[in-house]
């Protein structure tokens, strides 16, 4: 079994923090450790670090691969630019068909959050062995924990079977993010799950899907395959990557697909999109303040402080996210952290490179 | 004519840009000079630097002449301790004394905002005029704009002369910081000023009247008196200012002399006491906001932000008062700035002296 993991992600939500040259993945954000290490480290036991690949792009793999000496040189497979999630898939298993002749591929996002490790490789294991044993695209839906707009969901079909512990399910629809009421509907009706971006298929599963379903896309990774391992392989991926089409695996893929099934789980996950979202998952004061750095908090309630090496009083306020960074400092409104990319388009409509 | 600026503040209500070694006089919050050399400025007109003295503690002697470098160096007083204004008054005057026999002396706190520099320089002549020819204690009341509870208040007697463009008036009382029904009586009835600190008279008429209503402190200043000059000075002024009674020339002197004459006067003043009254006093954007350094706003509003050197974004956020340093950030909702001083104590008693 491999594991793909997709650090393609600029994270501008988590600025001042996130920039540019380092994305929410590669922050240390949730403790001691990055996003990208975390992620890592959990599924190791299930996959050793020889088996994880990273496809991430050319800025960012120095970093990455600083943060993960374990990780192969040979396991960052970089992508010449991003063209969203179906190709970066693609990618992916054409090199472990290549190392492998086939095998199952766990592929994960590289910058959630997930409170119960056990239970959550207990899902994956599962998802694999349906994966290897049925020949089909299974993903892994989260049971919902309140009618989140920002999450797409996926709709539970008939049971299919029943997987050790978990239980396996057709997929009877697939959801882009809803408006509020669609979200608080599904969650009354039952039978929806949020749609977590992490999926298992055999390597030779998902590249004939794509070869059903995104012919285009197929026709650009067989020239890739064939300079995989030559001398030409840079110059081709360089200019074949960028005329693949830019789109997701859901919508090309897992929407059209058939042979889709869902194992459902609960393991504290979290996609951790927003100063909001960590706020919300982070350990607090009396007070609700979710505090990392030296802290005074005078009448000061319900705030996410992240200022390491300065000390940060706060004064009569409440529902504060304050994040500071040695050229930065954000203070916004709690349940506001959307309107963080503002401030990015704000700084790039100036051209203030040197904050982005 | 001499000028005695008060330097021995220690403006903790300024935290986190006031310091111990850094009191709010010593700042440049107002603009690009630092408070006291706006101080020193503004009554150039009327009095030259050679007889400009200032007193102030050792701690802060080295920046304060550097950062008033016109001043000779005998022309700053030190104190051995702070002992309130009457010592520090009566210190000033035995220097006065015996360099020029007898003068009228301005006395003036180091850290006043003052709007309107020419209404300010005419009143301080009218008062100077006074005092000279009446021979009498004058201070000077200023026409309050608002119900102040963080104020003293002087009550206007009978008129006394016209001088110039100005009135004199006898006082009838002085009256303590009011609570806030009582300054509401105050503004309604009329006839109150908020007392602003600045007085004039001549050295000897002072003396005298220290000599009336403050005998140990008259005493103390007479040993004081017959060193000055000697080698014997610093020896003597270190151990008798200990000695000497802790105590403000209101409390000691002018609540209790007959002599005292009030010249009214409206000039833009505010004894700028907190982060809210910089707020108040400072020019705002559109959205009201006091912005000190480079800024985003998305949905900000009626905020105070003083971040010299680093970027700061506000989302969805108003009434803040935001202030960073390079080892703390304060975030303190407006109209809370009185609680700045809990941070200090906070401080103070945990032991974190390299915050303060």
């Amino acid at each position: 079994m491999f594991a793909v993991i997709m650090a393609g992600g600029k994270g501008a939500r988590f600025w001042p923090r996130s920039r540019e040259k380092m994305p929410k993945h590669l922050l240390d954000i949730l403790g001691e450790q990055t996003i990208i290490q975390e992620t890592v480290e959990r599924i190791r036991p299930l996959v050793p670090a020889e088996r994880t690949l990273i496809v991430t792009g050319q800025s960012h793999a120095a970093e990455l691969m600083r943060q993960l000496p374990e990780i192969p040189a040979e396991n960052i497979l970089i992508e010449p630019v991003g063209r969203n999630t179906a190709p970066c898939i693609g990618l992916a298993a054409l090199h472990i068909q290549r190392r492998a002749g086939d095998a199952v591929m766990l592929v994960l996002p590289s910058d959630h959050r997930i409170g119960d490790e056990d239970g959550f490789r207990r899902v994956l294991k599962a998802a694999a062995q349906a994966a290897d044993s049925e020949d089909c695209l299974v993903t892994i839906g989260i049971r919902p924990t309140g009618p989140e707009t920002g999450y797409g969901y996926l709709e539970q079909g008939e049971p299919f079977a029943a997987i050790g512990e978990d239980d396996l399910f057709r997929v009877r629809s697939i959801r882009e993010k809803p408006p509020r009421e669609e979200a608080e509907r599904f969650l009354a009706q039952g039978g929806f799950l949020w749609n977590s971006g992490m999926f298992a298929w055999k390597a030779s599963t998902i590249l004939q899907s794509i070869g059903r379903h995104l012919p285009e896309l197929e026709r650009g990774l067989a020239k890739i395959r064939e300079a995989i391992g030559t001398d030409r392989e840079a110059d081709v991926l360089g200019r074949i990557y960028r005329e693949l089409p830019s789109v997701s695996i859901d919508y090309g893929v897992m929407e059209k697909a058939r042979d889709v099934l869902i194992v459902p789980g609960s393991f504290g996950w979290s996609d951790l999109g927003s100063w909001d979202a960590l706020w919300e998952i982070s350990r607090k004061d009396g007070r609700d303040n979710a505090v990392r750095g030296s802290f005074i908090g005078i009448d000061a309630a319900r705030s996410l402080v992240h200022s390491p090496g300065k000390l940060v009083a706060l004064v009569g306020v409440e529902d504060l996210l304050v994040v500071e960074t040695d050229d930065a400092l954000l203070i916004c409104r709690r349940g506001h952290s959307q309107d963080v990319k503002k401030v990015v388009e704000t700084l790039e409509k100036e051209g203030r490179e040197e904050y982005l």
